[in-house]
C-alpha cells in the first residue's frame, strides 16, 4: 500500500468511529498530504472527496488535470470554469445527499460562502471538523516524510555555507539574499519556505526585520535565517557569524545562545511536554542575564508547512511524540549589540532526537 | 473628509438601507481599503468593525499596533494572543448582542470557524455578505487611488526598460527576474504583485510558464510579464521582444496582437460591456488567422489586489464605469516560434480610457 492510501486508511478509520458518512479535505496543505498532489486553485475547487463507502477520489479544476494524474494514485475527477463543481461533485459520488449525516470540512480552511455551496446540496447534513483527526495524522512524519525533510534539511545547510561564502566588502543584505535563492533553484528546491532573511549588524536585533539595501561591515553580527522546500516539504534554519572580528559582548551572547540551543535538543524525547524544551533553552539564557532578550517561543512544527504544530512554548503542555519535527531556535536581542538566533531542526525518533540540520554552531569569524 | 473616511460612510449608507447593525471587514485588502492599513495577521484577528450606530474602529493584534496607528485615522484596538478576541471585540462595542439584528461579513474571505466564533456570540444575529457592495465601491476608483495606480504604473514601465537593459549573451531567464526585483526595490517599492515572469523562446508561448536556466539566445521571443506594489497598489505590465533578430512569422504574431491590444484599448468606454471589450481583441487576432492560439481572457480588473473585478472575457455583460481599472493583455502563442502578449493597465474615463502604462509597443529587436 502507498503511503499515501495508508493516510487514506487512516483518515477512513476514524470516519468509522466517529460516524462520517463523507468528509471533503481542500486546503492544498491536506490534499498534499493525503494524495501526494499539491495545487493552488484560487477560488477554484480542490479537494480529496473520500466517502465511508466507496471509492476516495481527488476533484480538481481541469487546468490540473496533467499534473494531478501524473503524481496521484487516486482517480482523478475534474472541473471546468463553466460547471456547477458542487453538483459535478455530488453526481461523482453517485449517492443520495439524503443519505449522508455527518460531513468533515476543515472549519479553518474552508470560507462561509464555500459551505454555504455545500450546505445547499446536503442540506440535512451535521458539519464537523476534520482539522484535528489531520493535525493529528501530520503530527507524526512516516518514513516516506521524513526522507523528504532530511533532504531538505541537507539543502539547507549547503544554502547557509553557500551564503557565507559570498560575504564580501560592499555586498548587501538583499544580495545575498538574491544569492541563496539562486543557489536554491540550480539545486531543484521546489521554492524557498519563507522569505529569505539575511540580517546585518543592529538589523540582526530585529527578529521580523527585512533585508534591504544595508551593506555588509566589519563587526557585524550577520544573521541568515532560510527555508527550502524539496517535494512538498520544509526545513528551517538559522545561522549567525561575525564579520572579521567579534565583540566580548557578541561572543557572549552568542555562546549563551549556542548552550541554550543545545540545552533545548538535549531535552527532546517522546513523552516531554513541549513547554520543557522551551524552558530548557530559556533556563540557560536566563542564567547568562539576558532573560528579557529572549522574546519569542522556542520553535515552530516543520513538515509541509513551514509553521504547523506543535508550538514550542512556555505554555504548552503537549507530550513529544515520535516522528514529530519541530525548529529549536533561541534567540538573544540587543539594540546596540545586534542579534544572535540559532535554528536547527529537531525529529523526536523513540528514545530522543535526531538532529536534521548539521551546520556547524562554533562561533565563526569570517575574514574581511 | 479623508478618502476613507468617504469609504466607511458609503458603507454606512448601504448598511442604513440594509438594516445592517454591524459590519466586520477582515480581508487585509477591504481592510487597507477603508483604513489605509494593510496587514496579514495569518491566523489572528483583524478588521474594520463598522457599527451603524457608534464609531468604527480598527483592531488588530498588538504587534501591529504601532504601524496601525501610523497609518489610520480611526481609533485603533487591539488584543493579544491570550485574549478572547471576538469577546473583547464585543467589549469594545459596548452593545448588546440582542440588539445586533443583521451582521455583515466577507462570506468568501471569513472561514467557517471564525464564523461559528462570532455566531455564538451573536446568536440572535443573521450573516450577510458586504462583499457585493465592497465590490462594487472598488469598482470604482477615487483620485487617491489613481494617483498610486499612476505610479505603480509608471515604476512598471521603468522596470521593463531595466529589464531589456539587462539582455546580453549567457544571461539566463531567472538572472533577469532577478535583476528586475532589485530594480524595484531600490525604487521603493512595496513588492511585486505576482512572481515576475522571464521566458525566452519556445517557453514565451508557456502562458504560465516558469522562469528557469534557460538561457536566452539570438532569434527569441523574449516575454516579460512584471507588476509593482506602490503604497498597497498594483500595475501589471507584458511586454514582448525580438532577440537579435526576429523572423517573417515572428513579425506577423508580434503585429496582429499589437494590434488587437490597441483595437481592445480603442473599445473602452463609459457603459460598454466588458465583453466587447474581449470581441475587440479577439476579432482582429482571429482575422490574422491565429484565433485558436489566443487562450485567455483578454484581461482582469487591478487595484489593491492583482485580479479583482471586472473579469474581461467574452461572457461579461457588465458594462464600464468611469474609475475602473482593468489590464488588456490580447496574446498568441505557437509551439514552434515562441509566444507574444502584450499587457496594458487601462483606466475608463468619463469619455474613453486612459492608459496607464506608457512602454512604447513597436516591435523591439534587440541588439545581441
Amino acid at each position: 500500500m502507498s503511503y499515501y492510501r495508508a493516510r487514506i486508511s487512516k483518515l477512513l478509520a476514524w470516519m468509522e468511529t466517529a460516524k462520517i458518512d463523507l468528509a471533503i479535505v481542500t486546503s492544498p496543505a491536506n490534499v498534499m498530504y493525503l494524495t501526494g498532489f499539491y495545487g493552488d486553485p484560487h477560488e477554484r475547487w480542490m479537494g480529496v472527496v473520500v466517502p465511508r463507502q466507496g471509492e476516495p477520489f481527488l476533484y480538481v479544476p481541469v487546468l490540473d488535470r496533467n499534473k494531478a494524474e501524473a503524481v496521484c494514485d487516486l482517480p482523478v475527477h475534474t472541473h471546468g470554469d463553466e460547471d456547477d463543481a458542487v453538483r459535478l461533485l455530488l453526481e461523482l459520488l453517485g449517492c443520495d445527499p439524503a443519505g449522508i449525516g455527518r460531513i468533515a470540512i476543515e472549519k479553518t480552511h474552508m470560507s462561509v460562502a464555500r459551505s454555504e455551496q455545500v450546505q445547499a446540496h446536503f442540506s440535512g447534513s451535521i458539519f464537523v471538523n476534520a482539522e484535528e483527526r489531520l493535525t493529528a495524522m501530520r503530527l507524526q512524519k512516516d518514513e516516506q516524510e521524513l526522507a523528504l525533510m532530511r533532504r531538505a534539511a541537507r539543502l539547507a545547510d549547503e544554502a547557509v555555507a553557500f551564503a557565507f561564502s559570498q560575504i564580501v566588502p560592499g555586498r548587501m543584505e538583499y544580495e545575498i539574499v538574491q544569492a541563496i535563492e539562486s543557489f536554491a533553484k540550480r539545486q531543484g528546491a521546489d521554492r524557498m519556505a519563507f522569505d529569505t532573511m539575511v540580517l546585518a549588524g543592529e538589523k540582526s536585533a530585529l527578529p521580523h526585520g527585512a533585508p534591504g539595501t544595508r551593506e555588509i561591515r566589519r563587526g557585524d553580527l550577520l544573521l541568515i535565517d532560510l527555508g527550502i522546500v524539496w517535494q512538498g516539504y520544509c526545513s528551517d534554519i538559522t545561522r549567525t557569524v561575525a564579520v572579521g572580528e567579534a565583540s566580548d559582548r557578541q561572543r557572549a551572547i552568542y555562546e549563551a545562545v549556542r548552550k541554550a540551543n543545545e540545552a533545548a535538543i538535549a531535552a527532546v524525547k517522546p513523552g516531554v511536554e513541549a513547554a520543557a524544551v522551551d524552558r530548557a533553552a530559556r533556563d540557560v539564557i536566563a542564567e547568562a542575564g539576558f532573560a528579557d532578550s529572549f522574546t519569542h517561543r522556542v520553535g515552530h512544527g516543520l513538515g509541509i508547512e513551514i509553521h504547523e504544530p506543535p508550538s514550542v512554548h512556555g505554555k504548552n503542555g503537549q507530550r513529544l511524540l515520535p516522528g514529530t519535527v519541530f525548529t529549536i531556535e533561541p534567540g538573544i536581542y540587543l539594540a546596540d549589540v545586534g542579534g544572535v538566533r540559532i535554528e536547527d531542526d529537531v525529529l523526536v525518533t523513540e528514545s530522543g532526537a535526531e538532529v536534521l540540520t548539521a551546520y556547524p554552531k562554533e562561533l565563526q569569524i569570517l575574514p574581511f
